[in-house]
C-alpha cells in the first residue's frame, strides 16, 4: 500500500477502506508517513469529506494508536461529557458533582485551556493545594469512594490525535466534520466511559458558527459513539455569548459554586440540568426528562451536589473550606467596572473577544508554557437581551494591576452591541439529539 | 503574512494576491515554509483551482526564484518548444534541425527521461561522443554559428519548480492545471526564447486523458506565455498511441533521421510540420501555414535539415557519420518479433505500457540514478487503424538478451487491442490554438 495512492483516492472523492485508514494512521504515528503527505490527505478530507463508515474506521484507528483507560475497577455506571469548547464554560464544575450526587460515576480526564477557551483543570487548580496528578490506583479509589474524580491525562492516550491536531492547526485543515469527530471521539472512547454526552457549541465563541453545521456535527458524534458501542447523546447549545457570567478561573469556580448552592438560575444551570438528564436517562436512572430533572434538583437543593465537589477537592489535596466559603478563593487586586454610555438592549456580545481579554489579563495561555493567574478575568453584569440604562454596569474587569485593567476596559467596551428595540431571547438549548 | 491564513483562503475558494503568492514561493524555496504547509496548499489548489491572474503570478514567482538564461548574445529569433511528455516523442530531433534550417535559432535546454517517457538528452547521447555539457560561451557560439544547440540545464533555473514538483509527485497533487501551467511556463520563460510553441499531448500515453482538459491546458499555457510577453502558440495532439513507430533512444534517433531524410511520412512528420509552421508564422517568416509548410518541406527535401542535425552533433563532440549512416548507431543484440495471432484492425495501443516495457528493457529510468541502454526498445510495425492479418508482425522488441526479450514480448502482446470491423482513424492533430 502506498500513501500517495490513498491521497489520490480521497482527492478524487473515493472512500478509504478500513485497511487503508489503519495503514495511514499506523504509518503516521510511526513516522513512516511524513507530515507533508498527511497534510495533503487532511486537505482532501476537508474538501471531499468522509462517509460514516470511514469516520468510524478513522476514529477506531486513532483510538487504537495509544493506551486506553481501564475503568473496570469502578463499580457502577461511568459517564463522561465533552464540550467542543467555549468561553466561560464551567459546566463540568457543576454537572459532575451533581450527577455524582445522583449515583453516577465520574472518572474524568480533563484538559487545560489554550487561547480564548479555558480548561477545567486550570479552573480546579484555583483551589489551594488541588492536584490533578493522581495515580491510577488513587483515581479508581477516589471514584469508588466519592463517585467523582477529575484529573489530568496520565496514560499515552491517542498519540495519533496529538500529532494530527498539531498538523491540522498549521495547515488550514481544522474545519472538517470527519476530522473533528474522529479527534473528539477517539479520545472520549479511550477514556472508557459507558455513557457519553456531547455539548456542541454553536455561535460566535465556538467553532461551529451556525446551527446546521452544529447539528450535523452532533449527529455524527452520536453515530460514532453508538457505532463504537457506547450510549451517546448530544446537545447543541448557544455560544453567541459566554456561558453564565464569569470568564476566568477562580471567577468561574465561584459562579459554579453559586449554581451548586442553588443561588443562580440561567443558562449554566439549564445546560447542566439538560446534560445531566440525558445521562440519568441513558443510565436508566430516570424514565424521562421530568423525572431526571427532579433527581438533579434534589441533589442541588439537599446540598449533596455541593458536598460532592467538596469531597473531590479534599480527596485531591485541595482546601474544601474554599468550596463552602468561596471568598477564600484567589481574588484579583484591581476591579474596575464597565458602564453603559447609552441605554438600550444587549443585541450581541463578542464572545471570543471576551475570552481573549481574559487571556490577556493573565487568565489564559497564549502558548502551552504560559503560567496562568487564577484570580483574573471578566464578569458580565448584563447579557442575553437584557435592558440597559445609561450608567448601568455592563461588566467588571478583575485585573492584576491598574494598567492591565485599563487596557481590558477599552477592549471590553467594544464587545457589547446594543440596540434600541426590545429583542427576543434566542433559546439557549438549540437541540437535544 | 502567515502561510496558514493563505491555505485557509485557498481552501475556502479565495484568490491569492501577487504579494501572497510571492511570499509563499519565496518562503518555500528558502525553507521557512515547510513541505507540510505547501502540500496542503497544493491540494487546495488542485480542488479549488486558480484564476488566470493567480496562475500568471505563480508562474512569475517561480520564474523569479532562480536564474534566467541570457540569450541576448544570439542573433535572430530564438524559438523553443515544449511537449507535455509522451511515449516515442522524438519531435525535437526532427523539428529543431528543420526550423534551424529555415533560419530560426534553437538554443534549447532539454531534460532527461523518467518513468515511461523518454528525454531528448538521452536520445542525443546515442551519438558517440555527444556532450550535453556545454559552457555558456560555447552554447551561444554554437547557436550563432549553426543555428542550433541542445544542451542540459546549466544554470539554477526555477528551484521553486524542482522542489514543488518533487513534493507534488508524492502528495497526489500533480493533476492541477494551475500547477502544471506554472511548472511548464516558469521553466520555459526562464529559458529565454522569443517564441514558444507547446505540444499538449492527449490520450492514454499522456497526462491529459481527454480533449477538453487538453484544450483547457493549452489555452492556459498560451495565456500565461502571452501574459509574460512571449509569442506563444499550442497544438493538441493524439497520444492514444506512441508518436511515430520507435520507442527507445537510438531507435528513435534512427526514426528521426528517416524523417529528416524524407523517407517517412505519418504523425511524426505531420507534428513537426505543424509546430514548425506555427514557429515560422509567429516569427514573421511565413504569412500562412501553406507558405510555412513549403519552407519546411524545402528544408527537408534539400537535405539542409539533416545537415543541421549533423552540424549540431559534430559541434557538441558527436560523430556526425552516424547521422548520415544511422546503422552505425548502437544496435541491440537480440531482436524478436511480436506476431498477430488473429486478424483485424488495430483498435487501441496501450501507450504508457509500451513506454514502461522500453524502460524495463533498459531504455528508461526507474529512478534518477539509473544508467540507460541506448540500443534497446520497441519498434511498432502496425498502429492507428491498420489492417492486420494473422502472422503479421505487430512490433519488434530490441533487447539486451533473450530473457529480457521474452519478458517484453509477453507484456507487449497485451498492448494491442484488435477489432473486427474497419475503424476510422482519429485525426492526429486535434487542435491548433
Amino acid at each position: 500500500m502506498v500513501m500517495t495512492d490513498l491521497i489520490c483516492k480521497k482527492r478524487d472523492g473515493g472512500a478509504l477502506t478500513k485497511e487503508e485508514i489503519d495503514f495511514m494512521i499506523d504509518g503516521y504515528v510511526k513516522g513512516t508517513i511524513p507530515d507533508y503527505q498527511m497534510s495533503a490527505m487532511c486537505m482532501a478530507i476537508v474538501l471531499k469529506g468522509m462517509d460514516d463508515e470511514e469516520i468510524l474506521n478513522l476514529t477506531m484507528a486513532m483510538l487504537n494508536s495509544g493506551e486506553k483507560i481501564d475503568l473496570s475497577g469502578i463499580q457502577g455506571i461511568k459517564v463522561d461529557k465533552h464540550s467542543t469548547g467555549g468561553v466561560g464554560d464551567k459546566t463540568s464544575l457543576v454537572l459532575c458533582p451533581m450527577v455524582a450526587a445522583c449515583g453516577l460515576k465520574i472518572a474524568k480526564m480533563s484538559g487545560r485551556g489554550l487561547g480564548h477557551t479555558g480548561g477545567t483543570l486550570d479552573k480546579l487548580e484555583s483551589f489551594k493545594g488541588f492536584s490533578i496528578n493522581v495515580s491510577d490506583e488513587d483515581f479508581i479509589k477516589n471514584v469508588n469512594e466519592h463517585g467523582i474524580a477529575i484529573i489530568g491525562q496520565t496514560a499515552d492516550i491517542d498519540p495519533a490525535d496529538k500529532k494530527l491536531y498539531a498538523l491540522r492547526d498549521v495547515t488550514g485543515t481544522v474545519p472538517s466534520i470527519p476530522l473533528i469527530v474522529s479527534s473528539i471521539m477517539s479520545k472520549k472512547l479511550a477514556s472508557g466511559a459507558d455513557i457519553i454526552v456531547l455539548d456542541v457549541k454553536c455561535g460566535d465563541g465556538s467553532f461551529m458558527k451556525d446551527i446546521d453545521h452544529a447539528r450535523e456535527l452532533a449527529t455524527k458524534l452520536i453515530a460514532i459513539g453508538k457505532g463504537a458501542g457506547r450510549k451517546t447523546a448530544a446537545v447543541v447549545t448557544d455560544m453567541d455569548q459566554p456561558l453564565g457570567y464569569a470568564v476566568g478561573n477562580a471567577l468561574e469556580v465561584k459562579e459554579a459554586i453559586s449554581v451548586l448552592k442553588g443561588e443562580m438560575q440561567g443558562d449554566l444551570l439549564e445546560l447542566c440540568l439538560t446534560i445531566g438528564s440525558q445521562m440519568l436517562m441513558l443510565a436508566g436512572y430516570a424514565k424521562d426528562a421530568d423525572e431526571a430533572r427532579k433527581l438533579l434538583k434534589d441533589a442541588l437543593d439537599s446540598g449533596r451536589a455541593l458536598d460532592k465537589l467538596a469531597e473531590m477537592v479534599e480527596a485531591q489535596g485541595g482546601d474544601k473550606k474554599q468550596v463552602y466559603n468561596p471568598s477564600l478563593l484567589p481574588t484579583a487586586p484591581v476591579q474596575v467596572e464597565l458602564k453603559a454610555t447609552k441605554s438600550g438592549y444587549i443585541k450581541k456580545i463578542k464572545t471570543e473577544e471576551i475570552g481573549l481579554i481574559s487571556m490577556e489579563l493573565g487568565g489564559g495561555r497564549k502558548t502551552k508554557d504560559d503560567i496562568i493567574d487564577p484570580a483574573v478575568g471578566v464578569v458580565l453584569a448584563k447579557k442575553d437581551a437584557d435592558k440597559v440604562e445609561t450608567g448601568d454596569v455592563l461588566a467588571t474587569v478583575h485585573a492584576p494591576n491598574q494598567e492591565k485593567a485599563e487596557e481590558a476596559l477599552l477592549k471590553l467596551a467594544e464587545c457589547f452591541e446594543l440596540c434600541e428595540e426590545k429583542i427576543k431571547r434566542e433559546p439557549f438549548i438549540k437541540a437535544i439529539l
